[in-house]
């Protein structure tokens, strides 16, 4: 029979005021120790980090119900709110107990520290771990972190589809979405592509989208600030530790915005989340300083109290080249930044976070700002100590002659993008946004080293699991 | 060059402060008249519902700029706050303006009241419209209702998978995600179809998830309650007015919870949001009742001020037999309701919501709990006035033998669904939770009729435009 039960959160913030109290409550057994005249478990519920002590003797336990209970079943316990005697605070003294699902001797999480590749193997059940407590339990913290930013800040939130029949950023590494015959193909010789695809759910070729800006600008020229927040897709056939092909997705775009006032707002997004993560996520982020042996609280505090310096990239480059440091790959005017080239700039010539912007055109995409250099266009990455580069963002070119150059020179169809043309034609206005991919953020705020031990499961090449 | 600028927003909340005081805007000119010595310009920013007029003389227009503006236009204005002369609070005398885009005569959008359909095909400028600020900014609002409502009450927001190599909601209806090449298939007639889908990028047949709910139960079981709110995909060759292949769905997962709480959340959750809305979006609610002229504002308020009722389907079948009422389809012990019972039900019968639980186990899905009687499994719809169906529930079967019987028997396959099945093997306990589509909420609210009009840019049959 089912008692009112009560949620360890609200035990624990409750504790003195329920010393001495009957209580009961629901949750799962992490660890049974049994002593000669005793016995404790350790019961956790989800709704806070911390785990609750029950204690009882072997005298409360006449019908030896208790005793028997295995590591992993979910019970009901009723009980006496006590002081504790060791580090926790309050413990239960029990004084009966219900199994509500029992759990057999196999279970595979065992009250042993066990490998981060075998929890990710048993996805299905690593949530119940104090590790992915900790994780997904600041994953969901940090959604409601730029949730809140944006939305006390007066931004629209925009849904923007998934599904698309852009080729906007360039084919090749996008997925098709279709409710055609995959095995069989197009079987009749004479029929042309296009009459196949005609065919398809949506009469032409459609995939999952890489990114929602291009709708978000639609957006910002009604709305003026907006941001997404959703999924996105990339089919890039690469195992590595940061590369997952469906993750999490942030892109405020914003209207009367220059690349600037971009970076202003970049930075206060970035020191509010992490000052909203860090004030609602403190049990998490100890256990995970001690997982990682990462001075996480230190080093989000650091770039909360930085004041973000802003380079040009060729300014970058220039301290990269006056370095006293060998680097693998040599800086170089017109190229990219690599990853150890941002360490350097983060971690020892600046030692803070760093705005690095006017990026060469050539390795930047269409739809950036082109600026009267004619080398260079208004984009900008934040770097960030411990992160490398965070966020990405740029001012929008606006201007419809020069965007339909840089489109045929890069040879991007204006057929499907008559659309994000047309912006440019009624009433645009400067605009600017960035994308920061959330799980990027989580791996620098966990210190998780691996993307798909952020993510509830991952989606990696030959990886679909649950 | 720019000024300081405010938004509309701000403006009309100090607006008896700020009377007599230079101010700087930007927007977007929705309508501009002309008369002999005077012009008034509607400029809306898309801060609020509220647009600002401006107003001018010929002589403050001495160079004759403000005069030759078009409608969709984009600029910065500076002015004086003044009391307004009719119904507008306050209005702005125009003292400068800069041009920031223009915008040609044959701006699509013109002054005059345009078809839904003509919109619709103008879905990248429609959110400039009225009666899309209305509709989008509810969207963005009620989606911070929703937000709202589970993070104040502890539950963790989860990110499910969208690609899923679960087929267990039953084929046909979902959309094949992959990397292999459509138009040719499996060109070599020796492989098999296994080996072709090797070559996949997952290595195995890949859909768009149809829902959340198997992987939200990982982690209810973890984490006690736990939402998602994410997109959801549907194949259906279906072009009705409620019918898209892309929608957004909330489908919250409550441990400990049988189905009587369920339907307490439920209620508690719909009334909470429904007030969350009608409190902050009093303008546009008031623009879409004149709009759609049904009575947005007093049907919301009645549900937040009805006890819903709770009546077994068995129950509302006779009520429905008993009913002095011509209905199409007979009601029918065993069978689903139609929209006509339904409305029935809601309008003529209790005239307020009301849940309808314990469902004929054979029409609905496989994982729910079945009853004692053999017949019946504990889901739960809730019907509303006005909006039919608005939520489904259930709790969950968490009984092993059951559960894998009715998969048996339903033909579903146990091989992907191993995890799912053993969720019931290691501590489970008595769980529950609701789908609610978010579209089908927003057309109660907002009044809209077609589902193509409360989502930017809308996934239907034959369309994938933007």
């Amino acid at each position: 029979m089912k008692k009112e039960s009560m949620k360890i959160k609200e035990l624990f913030s409750k504790q003195e005021g329920l010393i001495g109290r009957e209580v009961t409550l629901q949750g799962w057994i992490r660890n049974h120790r049994k002593q000669k005249n005793m016995g404790f478990i350790e019961l956790f519920d989800g709704s806070c980090f911390k785990s609750l002590q029950l204690v009882y003797t072997t005298e409360t336990d006449a019908d030896g119900k208790l005793k028997v209970l295995h590591n992993g079943a979910c019970i009901q316990a009723t009980g006496i709110v006590q002081q504790g005697f060791q580090k926790e605070l309050i413990e239960l003294e029990v004084t009966s107990v219900e199994l509500l699902g029992d759990c057999p001797e196999d279970y595979p999480l065992q009250p042993k520290r066990h490998s981060i590749e075998f929890l990710r193997e048993n996805a299905y059940l690593r949530p119940r771990t104090r590790l992915f407590q900790a994780v997904f339990r600041i994953r969901s913290v940090a959604a409601q972190a730029v949730h809140n930013y944006f939305t006390d800040r007066g931004f629209l939130y925009v849904h923007t589809p998934l599904i698309t029949a852009n080729d906007a950023e360039g084919a090749g590494n996008t997925f098709a979405v279709t409710t055609l015959d995959i095995v069989n193909g197009k079987s009749d010789q004479k029929m042309t592509k296009e009459e196949f695809f005609k065919e398809d759910f949506f009469g032409l070729p459609a995939s999952l989208a890489v990114t929602g800006q291009l709708e978000a600008e639609v957006f910002a020229m009604a709305f003026g600030d907006v941001y997404t927040f959703g999924p996105t897709f990339r089919a890039e056939n690469s195992n590595t530790k940061t590369h997952a092909a469906e993750f999490w997705m942030i892109e405020p775009e914003m209207a009367f915005c220059d690349l600037d006032r971009l970076m202003d707002v970049e930075e206060d997004f970035l020191k509010t989340i992490l000052g909203f993560i860090m004030e609602r996520c403190q049990d998490e982020i100890t256990f995970l300083e001690e997982f990682s042996k990462l001075p996480l609280r230190e080093r989000m505090q650091s770039v909360i109290d930085s004041k973000i310096a802003r380079v040009r990239h060729a300014e970058a480059i220039q301290i990269l080249k006056d370095a006293d440091e060998r680097f693998e790959f040599e800086p170089c005017f017109g190229e990219d930044i690599a990853k150890e080239h941002e360490k350097y700039l983060t971690d020892k010539y600046f030692k803070a976070p760093v705005f690095v912007y006017d990026w060469p055109k050539d390795i930047k995409a269409f739809y950036m700002y082109q600026n009267e250099d004619g080398q260079t266009v208004g984009a900008v990455d934040l770097l960030v100590p411990g992160a490398g580069e965070l966020m990405g963002g740029s001012q929008r070119e606006v201007r419809y002659d020069r965007l339909l150059a840089r489109m045929d020179e890069l040879g991007i169809s204006q057929e499907s993008m008559w659309w994000y043309l047309n912006l440019r034609k009624f009433g645009t206005c400067d605009h600017a946004g960035f994308g920061m991919g959330f799980e990027r953020l989580l791996i620098y705020v966990t210190g998780m080293e691996n993307i798909r031990d952020v993510i509830p499961f991952h989606r990696t090449p030959g990886s679909c699991e649950y």
